[in-house]
């Protein structure tokens, strides 16, 4: 595949839609009133070379799993994209003056709601990381031809999670991925930290196993050029650092300080009447190239996945939740060849490590860069590519924090599995231990939290977050814990279990993970006492199952303790709470951990920090004074 | 400063004291029975030589402002940074021995309830971050001789917070700053992706701006050599990039898989002789350099920290609060030196570019790379060097969660100021809304969180936390809101405000920020129909004011509408309803932002996502109803 370099008029033709995109941008943002013209400025020669010449795309069903994949990390160069992909003729170009309106789905950033967006951008430097995925998926999944582009702003080249991404790339050798880098010198308030230093930029890509090819981010013909060098690198995925400038053709603006995130104004007109002169032909129309017939993607079905054979443990058995986590994992990876898991090199701690003795090739190990580790994981299920389940230790998503909740803007329906929750992990200390993990996974909008109790629970956890979609999170824990269901049992979203219950019961005790189990030890203490309690498992902390809460609250006398292996704030008691808020005549005593934890056996740390047996005991015995 | 070999004697008496660790970190951790000694093997000349020839410390007073900085990125090592201490003298050896144990401070990884740890450590990547902040003040504040060293694990390279931190580090040419690479060969569940390729980090670390030194971790000259590069190399940070084997010198262990997290078990008798074979001394003893008398740092007082002028508003002006941040933050540095603002390149947006006008010495850009800002603020803030305040969009903190949360295990002091929350930002979009902030920094052990709702109130925030310890967060708003405090009204952490009161109250509203001035819209709305509502501005979300809250929602008939621009979860509704949740008698209807909003105008998006006065009035109709 030798390069040809285009024709005279090609050139023209891509120069001059170049032109016509910042036109576009400038119009849309005087329209909105508000946006950044500027930084789509920068862009306009590499969007028109990318949609007119490079990019395979397809108008009728843009999320084609055999087209080319286009991310703008820079999201806030939004309007440009909406001007390329109407200038393609996916629609009309007056629907750009819809840009940020209310009933508009040409958002100030891109997300799903549109179909021709896979992923969610605006919070910067998340990218390469879903452009990763995309790539990884392709090249040994798919192994189909598409291709993968990201532009990256040079500010957010700044995230240290484009550079876990990079590595990542550099590491597997995704030569189906291209990077550009718009570096425009200018960030938000100031000027980046390297400006125009491309050197710097080509020695870093480089040491990060790349293929850097310098250009001017303006000239077609260079970019043209340097495409074509990357289609035809093998075993390296290719950077194009282009050189550009904020702004660029905008007379007394381009290459300037204070132009970040702002319409032109009343500087509009005479700028947009600059770059119609730069125009030479006004009616140039330039259309995508179509998806070719060859080296298409599979068909695949990812509905309907079940375990390959139900749970099959003791009443009694002893077992990690974690570990069943594992098996259950390889059981619906059995069963569904695009069921795939990601981990940060903890998967002998997280057991994803099951499905990897099961097929080597359905593991991405991402080494320890939790924020790219998501991030592939988004990219890896867009278009409904994978099932994907993420691994590590629950307190380490906090690491990705943002990237999950851009995730939810994503419309993502990755799994993540956070291992090691809660003072029960003992000594390791509290670094390890995740105390915030439901607060922050129930924030997410649309998120289903399991909280499994026992392996067989744990199993159909597993099951259920593989055909749920949005983001599910399946907290699992490090000690072993009692079987305590029937391998038959069924269980439902939102649905709780009352696990212990008589008539006489006056409180309603809540746990989940290893505090249910130290609701029933005290339900045995008090009992003693002559003081019954129920017990309900709630299986899902998102959604609560409020109904089954009021239901059985209201027959202790609307007395409820809830008890759990994590802070105060957000967590089960919170839900619980959420839940009750409606209701007079309950009060709720909340059992939590209400400090940063330390070393310890588990036994002691659970005791030390309030949420032993002994407590709820000593909970229910002063609620009861109430 | 030209290089002398160390004499024979010291070279010998180093390798001696290297075995004396790695013996003290098998024997600790057979002790507790868990820990990393092979972790702590790979280490053991970095270690030595550190300790007892490079570090100038002071056994008596271990966080003396003038000492040499030391961080343990890689905390897991911990055992043998305990066993270096405790042959520098600064407790009894014997003490090893209660690794982990729940009555001992030698944690499985640091943390500063140990005199000597400046920070905790054990999430991976943050080291380099936090010494970069230490060097950054060592040599842009303090003007000080110390320096700060980091010893970080390969496995954790892979982190892209390490990335962020070498650029910063690179770019402010922290030239007192030496970050050791340990590069092991092994991670926690496999080799690492870069294994010995030390070629690679050197080629990294120069392109990130760093002396990038190459040697054997073994040997204790070369170290030696490679330290005093360091220490003369001038307007660069120093990478010493050690080539070392994890359980280096145990036998049938060393570089060997499946070794990590685990004491030695029956092996460890074996090794352990193995080791004392390999000493030529066994009386070795050596002590660290003591502090010099020159170059000292100078004292420092951040107690007391006062705004230069009390707020100067109208009742009834308009003012964003975010605005108000910039204000009080230049009022507090007119008084106090150690004042310094850090953010992420929107210095113009969340207006800490007013301390950077005041005085641009104490502002540090930290350019768009939050995890490092973070971490160097808290770096900023150790040994009470300096009072930091941080800022960037409030969604923005989500990318720095992790950070966040080990910096209360650090017991940091750092001020978080998070701008444009809510969906009441407007056009912009989800993806830089907050609305999941409060939900994060409430799960902060012992953080307090500040919800001013206008530029008075704001102020004294800013004031009452600069002098607060633990976290604290400052939530701004984007849109202008009306003064309604006198410039003299007092303000109390946990004290909140009845803004709006009559004997009449039927219903109890709780709003902050914009959602307050909804609520005082609606009760407007309300007492033309001759309902009147009581309503409360908390002013801090955490502590909360439970006191106030109940006294006021009695009186109210235990009707309670609680309205926030944030998500359902872990926001100040559930603040509220945790406050309540030992009360009967209460009904609370929450109204929240249910679901991922989009572009649009402020007032259109309130009201669309259930937040305006119009919701709040059907909300009190309806709570009424009950």
């Amino acid at each position: 595949m030798s390069y040809h370099k285009p024709e005279a008029k090609t050139v023209q033709d891509l120069k001059d839609l170049a032109q016509k995109l910042r036109i576009h941008s400038i119009n849309a943002t005087q329209a909105s009133k508000s946006g950044h013209p500027t930084s789509c400025a920068s862009i306009a020669e590499i969007m028109s070379v990318l949609f007119f010449q490079q990019l395979r795309l397809n108008l009728k069903h843009p999320r084609d799993p055999s087209s080319d994949r286009f991310i703008l990390s820079k999201g806030h160069a939004a309007p440009i994209l909406y001007a390329a992909w109407a200038e393609a003729g996916l629609f009309p170009i007056a629907d750009l003056n819809n840009l940020r309106k209310i009933d508009s789905d040409l958002e100030g950033h891109p997300t799903p709601r549109l179909n021709f967006i896979d992923v969610g951008t605006g919070s910067l430097g998340q990218g390469v990381a879903v452009g990763a995925g995309m790539a990884y998926v392709g090249k040994n999944f798919d192994k189909a031809d598409y291709r993968t582009y990201v532009v990256v702003g040079d500010g957010e080249s700044a995230e240290g999670s484009i550079w876990e991404s990079l590595h990542f790339a550099g590491h597997y050798k995704l030569d189906n991925l291209c990077v550009i880098f718009d570096v425009n010198r200018l960030g938000q308030s100031e000027a980046t930290s390297l400006q125009h230093k491309l050197d710097v930029y080509r020695d870093r890509l480089e040491a990060f196993g790349f293929n850097a090819v310098v250009v001017d981010g303006h000239d077609v013909e260079e970019l043209s050029k340097a495409f074509h060098c990357a289609a035809i690198t093998k075993n390296k995925p290719t950077a194009i650092i282009a050189k550009t400038f904020k702004g660029r053709d905008f007379p007394n603006i381009e290459d300037l300080d204070n132009w970040h995130g702002k319409p032109l104004g009343d500087k509009a007109a005479e700028v947009v009447k600059h770059l119609e002169g730069l125009i030479v032909n006004k009616n140039v129309k330039l259309t995508p190239k179509p998806v070719p017939k060859t080296g298409a993607a599979p068909d695949v079905d990812i509905n309907n996945i079940k375990l390959s054979s139900p749970p099959a443990y003791k009443l009694g058995d002893s077992i990690a939740t974690r570990l069943a986590y594992g098996t259950a994992l390889a059981k619906i990876g059995q069963n569904n060849l695009r069921v795939v898991a990601l981990d940060g090199d903890t998967k002998n701690s997280t057991f994803s490590d099951k499905l990897k003795n099961l097929d080597p090739q359905r593991y991405i190990e991402c080494f320890i860069a939790e924020q790219n580790l998501v991030g592939v994981a988004v990219g890896a299920a867009c278009r409904r590519r994978t099932v994907a389940f993420v691994s590590t230790f629950a307190t380490f998503f906090t690491r990705a924090f943002d990237q999950i909740r851009m995730g939810a803007i994503s419309q993502t329906n990755v799994n993540f599995v956070g291992s090691h929750c809660g003072c029960s992990i003992g000594e390791d200390g509290p670094s390890q231990m995740g105390l915030e993990d439901i607060a922050m996974f129930r924030t997410i909008p649309g998120s289903t939290i399991f909280y499994p109790s026992d392996a067989v629970s744990t199993e159909r956890a597993v099951e259920l977050a593989a055909n749920t979609k949005g983001v599910c999170f399946i907290r699992t824990s490090r000690p072993n814990t009692c079987v305590i269901y029937d391998n038959e049992e069924p269980f439902t979203i939102g649905r709780g279990k009352v696990v212990r219950q008589k008539s006489s019961d006056e409180v309603l005790l809540i746990g989940a993970g290893i505090t249910l189990y130290e609701c029933l030890a005290a339900a045995d203490q008090l009992e003693k006492n002559c003081i019954t309690v129920r017990v309900i498992d709630p299986f899902t902390v998102k959604p609560l199952d409020a109904e089954l809460i009021i239901e059985h609250g209201k027959q202790c006398g609307g007395r409820v303790v809830v008890v759990e292996d994590h802070y105060q704030q957000g967590g089960l008691g919170e839900a619980v709470l959420s839940a009750l808020a409606g209701e007079r005549n309950f009060v709720v005593k909340h059992l939590y951990v209400p400090t940063v934890p330390r070393s310890g056996p588990p036994s002691v740390l659970i005791d030390m920090f309030g949420i032993s047996a002994r407590h709820v005991v000593n909970a229910v015995n002063e609620i009861l004074k109430d």
